[in-house]
């Protein structure tokens, strides 16, 4: 069940259910690591097997809720998380292969299957545990049940449009000037209008990048930053208060991702505890969800609803292997079924790994397009699987060759 | 690196640090788990190890804070953490094998070795990030200060009277009414004040059950409650309305330990940054530690410390697989440097798997006697260790054929 990849920097744990029917559908999920830890995801993602192996598809998703509490609630593995870290990505890995198995036997895109699904189903989907202070099951059905109002007609704005995406692969660390130069100009001649850059290593060298690229797209293009939890709460505020002249429209990640009452923008968080009250203490203007740190549909869809009650933006992490195919689903289920606006949101993109995918992510006028095959998007190519497989497979083996020399 | 187990129900792992001295000394450090899920944490170590291996301890120690943040920063394995979940659980089973190996070859017990450091070497060891926003390297240093007074007759008081304690030991969920009469009876002839007993899963059996106990300790004996995570928070205000009438000093783990909001009292955490809000959200009135949990002796010093600057009482966690052994140092380091109070203040005692320890805790008059041989008190019996290693120990084989049969 492994799987790596070209660079050695990222890594993933890739699961794939494989069922007795006679069509051959496969589901296959993923999370993913920056290198080094997917052996230990993929150590966890078998201590959670025994909960998929040798049951039936229609049992798991017929009370899919409690599939979920299943997986998260295990009276022994709930020690070594609960509901975070290594146990909490393999739970992700194993019902994003799940969500991929229903909708391929739906013949459907995962946003479709949830844009056709009736609000009922749908709650039965989400685990209300340790949430039920902010979002009881019958806030949620309100919330769908008044999405259903023009549902058709932002179904259609979206297959012809998109949803908006903004692009993270011109401003990494590390980059030359020149390079974030070339990239920039490369960006804007796609049509790219949003633009996220890292900072947080060096204050000077942030205020130096930071003015390049905001005197490249101009005043009225829209700049985020990311700072990757480097700071201290003070140390925030101090680098904040620099950087504020570059008209960000967030900061993202200032300090730890524990740190609710210490949090200023935006967040990529580990469960919807965390997130219930980033929201309660109005510590977040903008929300980010990640289907591969959370677990799956499911619990996104609880993270979607709080946001739609307290009317906070969604703004999907994505990157690392396989998350921008995962994401844009959920965040176009989001425009059609809850939130009914774009105002503010945007869905991030970077241009990295999509080769390996079966089915990639579609942009076009710097929009995701809604991916029309039946699934998640989450399969990846044999080809891409077999040569990357960890230890096996020749780009590990010529790796591992080398490093013994 | 082995798993040990009398009980299926509970495992550990257990890291021994060797060294090429021709002392023979060994390092000993461990983490437990509920059972399943030790060997995802092994994994983990395995990732970790590399950190150790062929280093010297002089350069470990003599830069412990750089160390300790090499541990939970390692830029790729953050991803998987950071500070939470496996990960921080083997982080805190290699650095117990630090700090029991130090304190070997300084020939000292831990809590003595923490004693005896001068204020600058102990704030060297900890960690701030994350955390200056409430304590500062000079707030620290500052409580250290001002613990040195008095701390020669706290010491004495400790080697005479011990650290008071609470047994959890009576009152499990699923024991019959006869043997929490029979368990309750026993303690209270042993000299046992302080009993904790196990709510959550039905109301009206907690109610029994707390006046089964309340009546046989009176009115004036201290009686605590632990809610192991089971309710939501509407849930846990009901529920501890009713409970109320048994006059608990606290109720524990009423809801989600990631839930800092709804949090009422008391909290088993996973890091320093949730301890952080905790405190500042004025959601604790009681702290529990927790040597196998938390990022060991380095990060508990940082949490020991925000709770001596919010006047909080701390009352370690105990039970598990050797927690009693390791906690006692940290608390009795406490009140003779930190807290010097011990008003509201106890450590849990569980009776349970002592036997497979080298130095096991010692129980006089319901307190924890200070420890006199050197080390952390982690290291197990040699004996115990063969038998229980996972997959190849006695007990392990016997258990593995009777599930094939």
């Amino acid at each position: 069940m492994v799987s790596a990849h070209t660079d050695p920097d990222y890594s993933a744990a890739y699961v794939v259910i494989e069922t007795d029917a006679e069509d051959g559908i496969k589901g296959c999920g993923i999370t993913f690591t920056l290198g080094k830890g997917t052996e230990v995801v993929v150590c966890a993602v078998n201590a959670l097997a025994h909960h998929v192996l040798n049951k039936d598809l229609k049992d798991i998703v017929g009370d899919f809720r409690g599939f979920y509490r299943q997986l998260t609630s295990d009276g022994q593995l709930r020690w070594i998380g609960p509901e975070k870290g290594v146990v909490h990505l393999a739970t992700a890995a194993v019902l994003n292969a799940v969500w991929d198995l229903w909708a391929k036997l739906e013949g459907k895109p995962v946003w479709k299957l949830l844009v056709d699904m009736d609000p009922r189903t749908l709650v039965s989907c989400i685990d209300f545990r340790y949430i039920t202070d902010v979002l009881t099951e019958e806030d949620a059905l309100e919330i769908l049940q008044k999405g259903q109002v023009g549902k058709k007609e932002r179904e259609k704005q979206m297959l012809a449009q998109g949803y908006p995406a903004y692009t993270t692969s011109c401003a990494w660390l590390g980059y030359s000037d020149d390079t974030l130069k070339q990239l920039c100009a490369q960006a804007l001649k796609d049509g790219w209008t949003r633009f996220k850059v890292k900072v947080g290593a060096d204050l000077q060298d942030d205020v130096r990048r930071c003015q390049i690229i905001r005197d490249m797209i101009g005043p009225e293009k829209t700049l985020m930053m990311d700072a990757n939890q480097r700071w201290d709460v003070p140390e925030a505020v101090e680098w904040m208060s620099e950087l504020a002249k570059f008209k960000p429209l967030w900061i993202e990640e200032p300090t730890s991702p524990d740190d609710i009452l210490g949090h200023a923008t935006i967040s990529k968080c580990h469960n919807r505890v965390i997130f219930k009250q980033l929201l309660q203490a109005k510590a977040l203007q903008f929300l980010q969800i990640d289907s591969c740190r959370l677990g799956s549909v499911n619990e996104n869809l609880s993270v979607l609803l709080m946001a739609k009650k307290f009317e906070i933006p969604v703004c999907p992490h994505a990157g690392g292997v396989g998350l921008c195919e995962l994401v844009q689903h959920l965040i176009i289920f989001d425009y059609i079924s809850v939130s009914a606006s774009l105002e503010n949101r945007m869905c991030e993109y970077v241009d990295h790994l999509h080769e390996h995918f079966k089915y990639p992510v579609m942009i076009q006028r710097a929009s995701y397009m809604p991916p029309k095959d039946p699934g998640y998007s989450t399969e990846m190519k044999e080809e891409s699987v077999k040569k990357h497989q960890y230890p096996d497979g020749e780009v590990w083996k010529k790796l591992l060759a080398a490093q013994e020399n």
